[in-house]
């Protein structure tokens, strides 16, 4: 996105939206005064307001579905980083030998902990029971197969249940290392089977939580679902009229 | 350091400083209110004040030393973050496969990156321009060996350089991804050499740099050397009157 002329630019995950003139278009329909700002940065706006962040004074949201999005508050207010920018922590490398990203690196947090990167290690192993969950074909199996297979105690699924888990620990201790944030909200489809993975998750960060005491950070699922980003765009208009954004 | 009772913890890296009550001791000497705050945040509010990051509203302040320490401007604010925990970026994996980090971890930041990783690959290749350098004895060999011997033009020397800077570019896209700052401010012992490393970290930067416009984003050496610390001592009671920290 480009504040100061309106426009969204993404010729990579959505190429159709490539060089649009977003806030001329809403101005031409609604005539009213229009702020631009992106969804991950609205859904953390609301769960900050009205959802699983309330309350704290620094807040790390992270989405996990076909990529991983992310937005931090400190001090009660958006960080927005130059050019509105931050955040990105999808494309934190976390395995300098990992799998190769389309931003350029390899080892992308996105690549290990997505959606995408969960399907493709499952459908690399599919168990007969995810199989059969989708339709007898490999490719319809889809990161929510392996949710749903382990649930049903397959343990093939249960096994990238703990692989997933454990790299989203990595990258959550991360960016707790960097941030220390007094609260994770953590959202998006895939956190859909957070149950499922938290023990795993808390087990890496335990053993890699010498230099900071991550047991003081809460990791909270979020709260709004779908309404996290029109109630994260109302509040962004009151802190954008008192200056805080 | 434990702020509300103003005590410092360090068994790791300062074991004779393990659980010393700091602002009791300085209060009985000097009669004065005291606020405890670590050294490389007060450095980070000197640069910031009246140093590299003057004029900016978000920088990221990394020091590369005996490790990597960091600290985060926000909105003109330092960002403390919980238990005034941020920022670790030295414990942040890069390479889940590298090697064992004190802080539990592989591949940590500051394993790859900080002075004491490479004196230690250099003494695994040692040339004899190191060694010359290091009065023949390679347990004498440390990073300042590293970046006089590449000043001379020595060729291994060169590629530990090259190898460190591509450790450095990688550690500062990930921050860059999570943080978007305006400025990057680097100081440090090993940022001495920085007109050795910078050519070699851009590259690295703008080959993974198509998410997030690196080139937007400045890196300076830091400027108050060792005045920065009390510099920023100075700027951090003003920003606790001003009820900023």
């Amino acid at each position: 996105m480009d504040t100061p002329t309106g426009r969204v630019h993404n010729p990579y995950t959505l190429p159709t939206w490539d060089d649009v003139p977003m806030v001329e278009s809403v101005v031409q329909y609604f005539s009213l005064p229009t702020l631009l700002i992106g969804d991950c940065d609205v859904a953390a706006l609301g769960e900050y307001w009205a959802g699983a962040g309330r309350g704290y004074s620094s807040m790390l949201y992270l989405t996990f579905g076909t990529g991983i999005g992310g937005a931090i508050v400190s001090g009660g207010r958006l960080h927005r980083g130059v050019g509105q920018m931050a955040s990105e922590p999808g494309h934190m490398v976390i395995d300098l030998h990992g799998p190769e990203c389309y931003c350029g690196a390899h080892g992308c947090f996105e690549q290990l902990a997505a959606a995408p990167a969960i399907a493709r290690f499952a459908r690399e192993r599919a168990s007969p029971a995810m199989l059969a969950l989708a339709g007898g074909e490999i490719e319809r199996i889809t990161a929510e197969t392996v949710g749903r297979a382990a649930e049903q105690g397959d343990l093939v699924a249960g096994a990238l249940i703990e692989q997933t888990a454990f790299y989203i620990g990595v990258g959550l201790a991360n960016l707790m290392n960097i941030l220390a944030p007094e609260v994770v909200v953590l959202g998006g489809g895939v956190m859909g089977s957070w149950p499922l993975f938290e023990p795993h998750v808390w087990k890496t960060l335990m053993a890699r939580g010498r230099m900071m005491p991550f047991e003081r950070i809460k990791i909270e699922p979020a709260q709004l679902r779908l309404n996290a980003g029109v109630t994260g765009a109302a509040r962004a208009i009151f802190d954008h009229l008192e200056g805080r954004l």
